[in-house]
Order: structure tokens, then sequence, then C-alpha cells
């Protein structure tokens, strides 16, 4: 499968700065990924032409507290602007909590702008506190 | 060394439930960031006396986008209560901080209460978005 052919970017773009990756650069990151299959968990829709409308990762987090416990972070949670309206995000939220769930993690985090806090409450999220962020 | 006995879980043990975790657990789970290196930076501040005193964790996670981008996740920062007002939170995070942009993140984020964000900011984090959790 050639993922870059069915539009991984493409959709990733939507949602921020993807930039010019070659072939290369991109099969490195995808071979990393797949090797870290353990953490990394990215789950994509597609249409019926096989293009994804649709991603998002779960990435899993061992921690030491509560009782060595396991937390999914959400990322990166993008539905193409053409297939928007049809709860494809939330479609992808619920199997990416599922998953989540079934990785016995305790909890599932995320951040989203506070436009976004409503969406993510009716997929069954409730507002935690506050992102912090440093730029470089 | 023995981390047990100098005090990390009676740290995080203060910030939020750690559980009773046998010797034997403690050490695999260490075993295992050990092993993944590369993805979990623990850092801690000790006292004369070789206890830990603050504790916080660097999670790298690599992405698809900005340029296949690296974002650092800072988890899990505690400074012992018999220890605070000295500044050891922000010198972890400064640590921490310095840390991810050596290992080239293109940002460092966060999670926290609405009652830290101060403190974040005057360690130079920004407010940036919502933090969405689901417990199970």
């Amino acid at each position: 499968m050639n993922i870059l052919r069915i539009g991984y970017l493409d959709c990733l773009g939507q949602l921020t700065v993807v930039g010019d990756i070659s072939k290369e650069d991109f099969s490195k990151r995808f071979e990393f990924i797949k090797y870290h299959s353990d953490s990394y968990h990215p789950y994509v829709i597609t249409d019926e032409a096989d293009k994804i409308v649709a991603a998002g990762t779960l990435l899993i987090e061992k921690k030491f507290i509560r009782n060595l416990g396991t937390c999914g972070h959400i990322e990166d949670i993008v539905v193409d602007f053409r297939q928007r309206g049809k709860n494809l995000g939330k479609i992808l939220l619920q199997a990416l909590k599922e998953l989540a769930i079934e990785l016995g993690c305790y909890k599932v985090i995320l951040d989203c702008e506070e436009g976004k806090v409503q969406f993510y409450e009716k997929c069954g999220f409730k507002e935690k506190g506050r992102q912090m962020a440093f730029y470089k």
C-alpha cells in the first residue's frame, strides 16, 4: 500500500503545515512508526476510492503513577473539509477511545482549541485543564 | 542504584495516586522505560542525601506533520512539598525544555490545572488550548 498516494499527508495538511517531505523521508518515518507499533496507533477513515478522509493517532504512554498506568494521547485529529458533517470525527474518536481502553489506558487525553471543546464533549470527553506550549 | 529506595514513588505520590506497586513490577516498568530511552526521558532532582525531591518526564513523539516533526510532551511534574519555594520546578522545567530542543522538538507541550497556568508562563510556556480527558 502506498500511503502517500492515498492522501495521508493531504489530509494532515488540512490540520497544519506538513511541509515538503520526500518519499524516502516519509518511508523512514512510516517504518519508525511501524517498528514502534506498541506506542503509535494511527487510524484513518477512507472513502469509496480508498482515499484517506480522516486521520488521528493514539500514542501510548507508560507511566509510574496510577499503578504503573497507561495513558492514551490522541493526536492530530483531522477530517477532510469535503467530508465534514458526516460524523467521521466522532466515529474516529470513538474507535481511538475503544482502542485505548482495549490497550488498558486508565485515561485518554487530547488537546484542542477552545472552539472545539463542545465537539469533544459530544465524543465523551470532559474539559480537564489547560494546554501550555513552548515553541522553539 | 535502587530508585525505589531513593524516593521516586514517594515523590510521585504527592502528585497523584501511585498505588501499591511490587518491587518486581516496578523493575519491569523501569526496564521498559530504559529500553525505550529514545521516547522516555525521566528527570529527577535529588537532595544532599540523594533522595528524589522533584521529578518530571519528557516523552518524545514522532509526527508526520511539521516536516516529520518531533513533539515533546512534559508529563508528571512534581516537587516534594517540603522543598517548595526553592525554584526546583522551574529548574526541572528548564532542563526538560533544553533536552527537548536538543532532541529536535519543534514544540514542547504540557497540561496543567488552571491554577498552575501562571507558574508555567514563568517557565516560558504559553496557554495554547484546552485539555480534554476521558476516564475509563
